[in-house]
């Protein structure tokens, strides 16, 4: 608990950069091509931004980035755009004809705080600014590099990943998906953009195709550990530790693996995702050690 | 009316490719990194696209495209991606919170097909297909291209432009905005897409900045021209003729530029508008036929 607490201040010092270019990009001053920027529209977007989130996807944008070597104020960039896919994706989700949440981090929701058609423009445009940030010229990587960061973030944001998991969840009461079922959900709907993370870094620096590949991997075990460390949190903790309601899930009848298999059966997989999330970044030593730490954070994180 | 109807053939000719890769795209088929294809919402996605829509946007793009001599594989591609913006926007615009509609071109709109939720996603999951398809190196174009288009694309749908446009639009019955406030609104909502659609052709084609920003002017031009026939026939013409209700304007408050200046005076700004539209067309001579084309159909048609 300790070590997650130190992590936590590591983070925060890491992504203050990020808020503040989220600030930036969310500001009044208009794009060149953009004809006005509506303030109510903008300030629900900035609603469901900068909330104090913790960052921890663009966090291992900026370490997968260093990694490699790659622009830092790209990285930056790539950061902040990734941030807005999963604030514009909280959004969506609290909608009452999705999750029907009226809180966030203690805040009303966007379409509590706003209305729902703002909150559903201020999503889209979340979304969409996300592309327009990676796409920008002032992410100063070459032009194949932008769009293949483009391509890569909408794979992980759209029908294939983030958005069709989301879908699948929505369904799963009804359609009561079996291991392999929630195993593939919980990919697409949290893994997809975390693994998108992980990557992002190689991409910007032009890191070789294995190593691109392997760390989408150590993404993709680590997005395993967050949701599998979620779904625990959900029926070993109490709602002031972690600062929202607990047992959703059992009361939602939602499956998750955590309540097929148990608590014990859940701490020793995140340990076995802990150590393999270690090994795929053996090759790279200690310059690896930031992302390392990410990895135990996310699995054993106490809230 | 005879010389719309011939153009609407030319038209139908003209998009029925861009149909038949929207179809493809939207194929069962996952592409590379993505990790299934929900049915269900998949199912809403193409109820939203596939329906018979008219690919007005598309069309600009093939023949904005085919002025500069653009490679015709990315330019259906571009068209295609255009129309997924314009469909998510619709499927989101019709939805309860906003314009609260349930039928299209006669059919169920898709949060009646379909539920709520479904539509929020499919609207998301088309949003961000439109950048997949226009950032993935099938679009046969240098990635700086793909990395502008996605830049243009970006600016016209988001918050300074369509996206920020329905805001505004959504607010108008209690801001009441002024000539200039109309102008803008319309300039964002509908304006701004179809502007992407007459200058996307020149960026693809490395076209001079000159002749991507005449191409643009253009575009606004028969954008506002657009919005203006379609106030001129909600007042003038009759439910059976448009396929859709009339007097919706009025009934809802709504301050269009017809209502406040009148039919005639409408008529006489729309001459204005496809003489100014064809007059920027001037330099390509007849190979902008069909542009020029457009341009009057866009002003003229009864529809």
């Amino acid at each position: 608990m300790e070590t997650a607490a130190a992590f936590e201040q590591v983070l925060e010092i890491r992504v203050r950069a990020v808020d503040e270019l989220l600030d930036r990009l969310l500001g009044e001053r208009i794009a060149p091509g953009e004809i006005a920027r509506p303030p109510r529209l903008l300030a629900a977007m900035r609603h469901g931004v900068l909330n104090g989130g913790k960052r921890l996807r663009p966090f291992l944008v900026l370490e997968s980035a260093a990694l490699f070597g790659a622009d830092e104020t790209a990285a930056l960039r790539v950061a902040a755009a990734l941030e807005c896919v999963h604030c514009y994706s909280l959004i969506h989700d609290d909608l009452p004809a999705m999750d029907d949440d009226d809180l966030r981090r203690g805040q009303p929701t966007v379409h509590k705080a706003f209305d729902e058609a703002t909150a559903i423009l201020a999503g889209d445009s979340l979304l969409t600014l996300a592309f327009d940030i990676v796409a920008d010229e002032s992410t100063a990587l070459a032009a194949d590099r932008r769009a293949t960061l483009v391509l890569a973030l909408a794979r992980a944001a759209g029908i294939g990943g983030m958005a069709g998991g989301q879908a699948l969840d929505l369904q799963a009461e009804r359609t009561r998906p079996d291991e392999t079922g929630i195993i593939m959900l919980q990919a697409m709907k949290t893994g997809a953009l975390i693994r998108f993370a992980c990557e992002a870094g190689a991409i910007a620096a032009g890191a070789t195709p294995a190593d691109r590949e392997r760390l989408a991997e150590f993404g993709s075990a680590i997005g395993l550990a967050f949701q599998l460390a979620d779904d625990l949190l959900d029926v070993t903790s109490d709602a002031a530790t972690l600062g929202k309601a607990t047992g959703k899930d059992e009361a939602a009848g939602k499956a998750t693996l955590v309540r097929l298999h148990g608590a014990e059966w859940a701490r020793r997989q995140l340990g076995g995702l802990v150590t393999q999330a270690h090994e795929l970044l053996k090759p790279y030593g200690s310059a690896a050690a930031s992302m390392k730490a990410a990895a135990s954070f996310v699995a054993l994180r106490q809230r």
